[in-house]
């Protein structure tokens, strides 16, 4: 496999004259799409090697389609990735210099994150992380990727909620965890000294945190960072289609996703904007930087987002990387586009975070 | 067609099992991305129904995929597509209350919008608007289509730069009028209470004109909105690829789009900044705002200059819009995504322009 760029990649088509006319055909009224079956080069652009080799990886098998028959298979699949993935995070904590402290706070398991070297105004600060996973994956250590990588290259002290998922506890409990710990949290910290930061699944419960938060009448963080999240349940949202099979993360809404969801909503109406923050009000929410990719197959949840954010007058600002698919900043630490996205995350929170 | 949408509108794909094995298939080694044919539907959620039937449309045959045999042939159709155009701007000018006067500025034909009303704030301002329609679509009045609607809905006085084209003056003979226009506007006009707004090719120029402006000690305009930005003529880009077809409007690089660009170029290098302004150095640019849409066939064009502008430490945001395709906030000025591009833009402005 070559990864490197020649000056003019990419060869005239050769099916073209065929396709131009297939394609006319094919789009002539108004309507849906038809597209041609493609091949689509890796990126070679304005992606570094790191990020590439991440564009050019085969599906995830078997977690993009997992759909185990019933809760044991659920726990045995969860089980496993998440055993594979805690040693591969101590020996990145060791490189990054990231130390790792298992804790409780509102009565909920949590972890504390320490970099090694810490900038004078975060001394006081402190980033509250909800992980990511599809409310299935990432239990325990092994959902700690984001948290270490924001304190590692964002130079802050970060607390990991490690809330329960499904099957052993559907909605709420995701979320009641994360508001227990998010109580406990501002009874100790000046909330405007606090962001939150969570990926995909951690970046929807931080937009439903705010929601929350909101209603109960509790502190609000001083600024969030959702990256990529999963604001919408229900399979609306334009990249779900346009982004199926190229995104090579999650691939495709019908696989673990779906079943996902509905093992979390367990019957409730994933419109709920507790399920799906993207139906709530987003009026007085803290200033928000969000995160995607071109090939990311929550790009509409992340637009979508952004724009109602920005629709409702917040302070919200998008960056969305070339070639990437979902959540891909989190995969490689040594990758510059990972560090990219958590220094612009701690720029913008220098800038709105209490010292 | 229905255009509206159901609460679930996306009903389970019948066809999935038999995708996810061939697609397991198809991309189990590293590598380029094998994506299957698929009909995707018109996005439900998050646009009006004016930007859904933009959505919706067929592709715009014959404008994306011309490719005339000799300079007559492009002629004819470049003023055949101008004549269609002509009297529908000049409606919407009277229902915008836009008033337009043709004019010459630094010896180049350019033309003069003013608005009804205009915020006090924006009396000294200038808005220098640089047309698109890939160097070789949009002469004369066919081609102020967002000088119009900056000047109605930012509420600016608008000068709209009517540059030569290929085939008759290809390369640099835009720039050439381009910098002969802006010369002679930063002469009579603090270039501190300037704006450049440029879409698609206008966009691109609107980066080369910074660049030029730098080389030439020419004073940098203080704030540009890039619209959707030819950034990069040659086919590097992932969505040159990924959003082949889906884009309605641009359709694929290999329509008119690679023969304008060889006709514009007519032999110079395409990575030349000048003709492909991604390959320039952005630093000391001036604050920009950049618009795209999730089904832009310049959304990798959009981001990589983004992202290149933030690498450079330059103010630089980014609005992406849910289903949108290339330009098509130009396309209807009564769709609410087209005011709230150019109210965002003046937003911008009003933060960075000197009054």
């Amino acid at each position: 496999m070559a990864l490197a760029a020649p000056a003019f990649a990419q060869a005239p088509n050769p099916e073209f004259p065929a396709l131009e006319a297939s394609q006319d055909a094919a789009n002539k009224e108004p309507g849906p799409r038809s597209l041609p079956a493609r091949v689509i080069p890796v990126p070679q652009a304005d992606m570094s090697a790191a990020a590439q080799a991440l564009a050019a990886a085969p599906y995830r098998v078997p977690a993009w389609n997992a759909n185990p028959p019933d809760d044991a298979g659920w726990r045995a699949i969860v089980a496993k990735l998440a055993d594979a993935a805690v040693p591969v995070l101590a020996r990145a904590r060791e490189q990054l210099g990231v130390t790792m402290e298992a804790t409780a706070v509102g009565g909920v398991k949590a972890f504390v994150f320490t970099p090694r070297t810490m900038p004078d105004a975060h001394r006081n600060q402190l980033v509250f992380n909800i992980h990511g996973g599809g409310y299935v994956y990432g239990p325990g250590e092994s959902g700690t990727a984001e948290a270490m990588l924001m304190s590692a290259l964002g130079g802050y002290r970060v607390i990991a909620v490690d809330y329960r998922m499904p099957p052993d506890a559907p909605y709420p409990a995701a979320m009641d965890d994360t508001m227990a710990a998010w109580r406990a949290v501002v009874a100790t910290t000046d909330p405007r000294r606090i962001g939150v930061v969570g990926t995909s699944t951690g970046g929807g419960m931080t937009l439903a945190l705010v929601l929350r938060a909101k209603a109960e009448g509790l502190p609000l963080p001083a600024a969030i960072a959702p990256g990529t999240p999963w604001a919408d349940l229900t399979e609306v949202g334009d990249s779900y289609r346009t982004n199926e099979w190229l995104d090579n993360v999650l691939v495709s809404y019908s696989g673990y996703l779906s079943h996902a969801a509905k093992l979390y909503a367990a019957g409730h109406d994933m419109r709920d904007p507790q399920l799906s923050p993207i139906y709530g009000d987003f009026a007085g929410f803290p200033p928000a930087i969000l995160t995607s990719g071109t090939r990311d197959l929550f790009l509409s949840n992340t637009v979508r987002t952004h724009r109602k954010l920005r629709r409702a007058g917040v302070d919200a600002v998008l960056n969305v990387y070339e070639g990437l698919s979902h959540a891909q900043y989190l995969f490689n630490p040594a990758a510059p586009e990972t560090e990219e996205v958590f220094k612009d995350i701690a720029a913008f929170f220098d800038k709105r975070l209490a010292q």
